[in-house]
């Protein structure tokens, strides 16, 4: 068990992949701790962490709160997914935006460097600071060019990590994650991206709708691939680099995530529509992950195709779709909650 | 007259490069309005502004406050150099910092969207954004790798300008700058570069420390040929670029520019000291700039050696020192005022 005895803080971990990767670090032997505020409009959900029952102590907390001082001084290492994902919203409200994604998480590296110097922290970035790729596939030298509030902020938060890395403070890495999709991600909040759009609609016999020809290709990662790089990248003594991009094993094009989506849920096959002007500006055409870096490094290897991943999250939602489709509405509007 | 009738704004404008410039547009028969709150430890003084009387109109407030609007809606070109530049005090206060160069900058970047959409706006970048170059002479393509905070803050206000001229909202240029020196530059405030506090001892008859061996590079750029390239920034009507790099003619060591400051200041020669740890730690070696994108897309030249420039220099404050030493203290404490 690689994370036996130790303790681990996961921020945002009653979120999507920060609560698949509670689990798993749970397995392995770690004593975990959440930290989640469980916002309106980031994904974190309560019923994520059912599995663990009492297992897991759930800090109902913004990763800015004082009062997660004495569970960052305890760790032994920190997996930081706190953070609004949504490009939508952030261009929407992008103070809201930076307070979330640059503002709590400025708070949360100091008190990392106060509490706790030297800490190992795997921080959750995201491929959309590249932005529109200039070359594909997209390796970490890539110009950071991001199209969003979102993108500019996460990259001021992955900033703080390996500036304070640098300088001897923190032992950070950020691994920039591609559409990761699986099991516990929100259905209930739009503006998610594609993924937890196709999936609510295929879930609800919905037909699903592809933006433009469709043809733009993505490399979608099931999350347990994902949390499998993040426990490597936690766990490993010695890192060689500070960042890691992470991509799925298959290149798709949308249209083809879409049409697989429909048909292993038995939902009506996609229909193609005008790409809304506010897509349209944040479009980013086709993306494809270079993973060589991780995969020579820290030895990892993605490990389920796209079917495999996709089958096994329906037979989840299948089980427990009434816990991701608030009040049960297959189309929810758009709220958000501005946090202290 | 390259500004005959237009309206711009200058944010920053009491500052060091900001004063310059608005002096210099009004020269070049702009209508000049100058956006400065006069916080405490940002550098700016209203006696900057002194040659041009009533000739120019000082609003004093953050570029973040709502007032700015109706000035912003009447600009034909934006020069927005409002910011903290210290890095030292980055590092002492990093959220003072958050607010001053991000918070602000993305209040006001979207009020431009809102009520200028599309107007030209020169950001004032700095090469700090680099960090310890990993190759000299730096362009533009080289990698951000910032050892601070005001680094990271600074680049996450520069990616706003670039994101939203990206996606058609804004039509913004970032200079990235090295260290500008010349008249108006504050000398009350600490920590903010080596150029300041070379010049504050010279003037007063100190003795001028060298951190370390005193062989690090650096091309210092006279104000005049920053404001110039800010001018040619502003004033082309299609840009081949969104950034450019901004070095000064001559590569110097520390050593070199501190003696020949001395020399012509007729101060005692400098003398090595060890590096004080705060500043090792956010120390960058050697830079020197790749200015040939500018002087090859704006015909930009830099037009001062050093020390026709240093003496310019030393001719303004020998004039005015007592203007720009608070209370006369040669070697004032390091006082900040958090903004609203």
């Amino acid at each position: 068990m690689l994370f036996e005895g130790r303790n681990v803080l996961v921020t945002g971990g009653a979120g999507f992949i920060g609560s698949n990767l509670a689990l798993r670090l749970l397995h392995e032997g770690a004593r975990v701790t959440v930290v989640d505020p469980l916002v309106t409009g980031c994904g974190g959900n309560e019923f994520n962490l059912a599995p663990a029952e009492s297992r897991i102590e759930l800090v109902r907390a913004s990763i800015g709160d004082k009062a997660i001082e004495e569970r960052i001084a305890a760790a032994d290492v920190i997996f930081n997914l706190a953070g609004e994902i949504s490009h939508i919203h952030s261009m929407l409200l992008p103070e809201r935006d930076l307070e979330i994604n640059t503002l709590a998480q400025l708070r949360f590296v100091q008190a990392c460097v106060r509490c706790r110097p030297g800490v190992r922290i795997v921080y959750a970035g995201t491929r959309q600071v590249y932005g529109v790729p200039e070359r594909i596939p997209v390796d970490e030298t890539h110009p950071v060019n991001p199209v969003d509030f979102n993108g500019v902020h996460k990259y001021a938060a992955t900033q703080y990590h390996m500036m304070l890395s640098r300088t001897g403070h923190l032992d950070a890495v950020v691994l920039r994650l591609t559409n990761v999709y699986g099991p516990r991600m929100a259905l209930d909040v739009p503006c998610q991206g594609f993924m937890s759009a196709f999936l609510r609609k295929a879930l609800t016999g919905q037909t699903l709708d592809v933006f433009g020809d469709g043809l733009q290709l993505r490399d979608p990662l099931y999350v347990d691939d994902a949390v499998e790089a993040m426990c490597l990248a936690g766990w490993i003594p010695e890192l060689k680099s500070r960042s890691y991009n992470v991509g799925g094993p298959e290149s798709l094009s949308l249209a083809t995530i879409a049409s697989l989506t429909a048909r292993l849920a038995g939902a009506p096959q996609p229909v193609r529509r005008e790409f809304p002007a506010e897509r349209k500006a944040i479009d980013i055409g086709s993306y494809q992950t270079d993973s060589s870096r991780i995969k020579r490094e820290l030895d990892w290897r993605p490990r389920f195709p796209f079917e495999t991943g996709m089958s096994r999250t329906l037979d989840y939602y299948r089980e427990h779709l009434e816990r991701y489709l608030a009040a049960g509405d297959p189309n929810p509007p758009c709220k958000l909650d501005h946090p202290q």
